[in-house]
């Protein structure tokens, strides 16, 4: 017999955890909108934080709901999952909220957030909101936020986290247990634990699976893995993410000068700064300053402040290119078929250089090449340079003699410059490759980013050598 | 009373563990020759695997040790670190190390080894390499073995392991780390347990932290996390190595179509899948066909496989920028200082253009941009490039008058010129910008790689493009 509300069964039978995101939104801003609040939060409470946050961003870009309404909205979280939406949000949207918040609703949130996390937002927010947020942690926390703060952008220190699992060696894997039990809800990274000696020198490392292996009597000091790889607060990040793809590690532990440990840095931040960097030197190798914002979160005129600096000096830097044009103004005016072959010649050049030095750059960010394989690269670049060079001044001759000299019947494009066309290829290509290769890793050993040193800046100086060469080939070969 | 050999004292005085990796390698090198294996090893068990394996490969390429001597020096590694070691090794040496291995010794290497990376060496392999070792293994290893490899090759099932930590909701906590204790020795990954029902279907997911901060009596049923985020074996890698960066896991559950658990994905596998897929979008956008092996072990012939081809199509392409400039040849004859801008005229182009794709491309590969967003990002490039226009054609008409007029005295420059190449700058902008961020939205529609619609193809695009915008703009102002 179903004596149920039909209704409520019908409601019951979607299973909103099989919907996808997109499906999904719409849904629940209709739930927002009705005030069906309780509904509401009972499918968030089933869902991830960094899905909300992402929806909850969308609904405020696509103007679904409006700012104002963003601090009704994310009171209806479930308390739980609330720190975890709000350290998924945007800057701006951390700002709205906190202004809303009382000192009570801020202190819980902080309560319970990750100090690394923490420190994360107070660097986006202005002064006013950072005081509010000092005011509200405790003063643990504060010195811990404080100690972060303090280390430069770019290093280890600056992206770890001081809260980790410490024992002492003299503890059984009892005692380390019955600490972790007390210990870790408030804690990141509990998998590895991190063993001190009294002056909190970084002695040794036990992880869970260690302690769930051995016995409850057994003592720490006897089993502890004691060559512990760790890093310093003033390592380059970069390099620090660069080891956890090396070592296969979720975690690593940090020490000041004197050996002693102060933090972590865990698996996920070393991922978003490989996905930063990578990003980063992308942009550098197509001429853009880096943002740290999302392309559609940047405004126009920090987009155009991203990108002009380098267009100009780019323009600037062209000039020369315009000068040897203009040196061999005689040249071309007799021979008005050369001209028609300088785009292709430059582009090849611009093209060939461009291959070497993005090869280069990443395999020297990666750490694969260094400044030490300078003559195997050097040596290897000429080789493919010589193979490449051919292979395209063979077809480029047959192309030019078949295409613009039987098919388009220029009677200008002689087999003679052909030759001089192709020539200037074989010697492009050669110094192309030379100039991509040495370029970022002089760049690299002088110790600038060697990025910069990509397509922009390699084409701009093959064009002008390219020119030359060409020229000079021309004036030669025809008696220009 | 000291009594002790002051020699035993000084070779003990260096702490062999806090040199680098190259002031060691001499070291280690130096005993080997002198065959003080026993005092080797000892030094070797204190190191981590991946710094052998980086050792040992360095050893190799440099001639410090031939080939034949491998197997030699790969006995004296302590045995619990020997398989770490072998799956560091390049294929070439892995290679030679089975080739020379016994049947028991490469038994012994395989048991010590997750089946993922037994996968992975597997797949470099020669056919009678690969029935040697899946004789070697035991027949559920085989089986396991056999079930990776039918995956393709850029799915979620190619990376996954099919070694977890599998409960069922009936378990006590008790039973659990009962379970974990006896399987996890042999396991990677132990931290995130998996709960199925009776048809392997996946209903949950336990963590350790989550056992250790529950009584030991609890049931997982009770509160194992029943909202389980999982992959399917034919997802795609890179979106699931997006969804690590996204949930911030450190492993992923892979399920079949009928939703049974078959594996998992871990963070290492993750990591090397963003650092691949960064580095082959690098590739791409530099007209290079990605290669599997780094730079320095690439040989000649396989470099120039990997650039000939785009250099050749991107050549070929360069003819339309040929037949403009004949098609005006008669007007660049009559005012020869037109043709000095050319090449600064189509680097610019190149340049905007480059800057738009690769910012576009790097946002699609991250999932920050989505092909819905296609009016937003137009008309973000157009007013972007409205600004970059002006502002180039300004300093370039300032520079032009300045430079090229006035400081060089070239008469042919006349203020008309410079106004032509500027009007010309600020429509080659805007169009350069468009086609920059259009063609990667449309071609990842499409279903293609988006990064090879990046620097070379754009330039050439736009190569044409603006010639023909500058040569209409010199025949309709200067009347050629």
């Amino acid at each position: 017999m179903n004596n149920e509300n039909p209704d409520k069964i019908l409601a019951e039978e979607i299973d909103y955890t099989e919907l996808e995101l997109d499906e999904l939104e719409p849904i629940l801003l209709e739930m927002f909108r009705s005030r069906r609040f309780a509904q509401l939060k009972s499918i968030l409470n089933e869902m991830n934080a960094a899905d909300i946050g992402e929806m909850l961003q969308d609904m405020i870009d696509e103007e679904d709901i409006a700012e104002e309404e963003l601090p009704k909205a994310f009171r209806i979280l479930p308390k739980d999952l609330a720190a975890d939406v709000f350290v998924e949000m945007t800057p701006d949207m951390q700002k709205i909220l906190i202004s809303s918040f009382s000192d009570r609703e801020l202190q819980e949130i902080l309560d319970d957030m990750f100090v690394d996390d923490t420190v994360d937002i107070i660097e986006e927010m202005p002064a006013n909101v950072v005081a509010r947020i000092l005011e509200s942690v405790d003063s643990s926390t504060r010195s811990d936020i404080n100690k972060i703060l303090k280390y430069e952008e770019d290093s280890a220190g600056s992206i770890m986290t001081t809260e980790y699992i410490h024992l002492v060696p003299e503890q059984t894997v009892r005692e380390a247990f019955a600490h972790i039990r007390q210990a870790g809800v408030d804690t990141e990274s509990i998998y590895n634990c991190y063993v001190t000696d009294n002056k909190k020198k970084l002695i040794g490392i036990v992880t869970v699976k260690d302690l769930l292996l051995h016995d409850y009597e057994d003592v720490i000091g006897d089993f502890m893995e004691d060559n512990v790889i760790s890093v310093t607060t003033r390592d380059d990040k970069e390099d620090v993410a660069q080891m956890f793809a090396k070592y296969d590690f979720t975690a690593l532990p940090v020490v000041d000068m004197d050996d002693r440990l102060v933090g972590i840095v865990t698996i996920d931040d070393a991922v978003d700064v490989m996905t930063e960097e990578a990003t980063e030197d992308i942009e550098k190798m197509a001429a853009i300053t880096p943002s740290e914002h999302p392309y559609l979160r940047t405004s126009i005129f920090e987009t155009w402040k991203q990108r002009i600096p380098w267009l100009l000096l780019l323009m600037i830097s062209a000039t020369f290119t315009g000068m040897i044009i203009t040196k061999f103004e005689s040249a071309l005016a007799a021979q008005v078929a050369l001209t028609a072959f300088i785009p292709m010649l430059m582009d090849t050049g611009g093209n060939c250089g461009s291959q070497a030095s993005v090869t280069i750059i990443r395999g020297l960010s990666l750490g694969e090449i260094e400044f030490s394989d300078i003559i195997k690269v050097i040596w290897k670049e000429i080789r493919v340079a010589v193979l490449c060079g051919i292979s395209l001044a063979a077809v480029g001759f047959g192309k030019i003699m078949l295409v613009d000299h039987l098919l388009m019947g220029n009677a200008d494009v002689t087999p003679m410059v052909a030759a001089v066309v192709s020539l200037a290829v074989v010697v492009t290509v050669l110094i192309a490759k030379i100039v991509g290769c040495v370029l970022p890793m002089i760049t690299d050993k002088l110790g600038f980013d060697p990025a910069v040193m990509a397509s922009p800046f390699i084409t701009t100086i093959v064009d002008a050598l390219s020119l030359m060469i060409y020229m000079n080939f021309a004036t030669l070969l025809l008696g220009l």
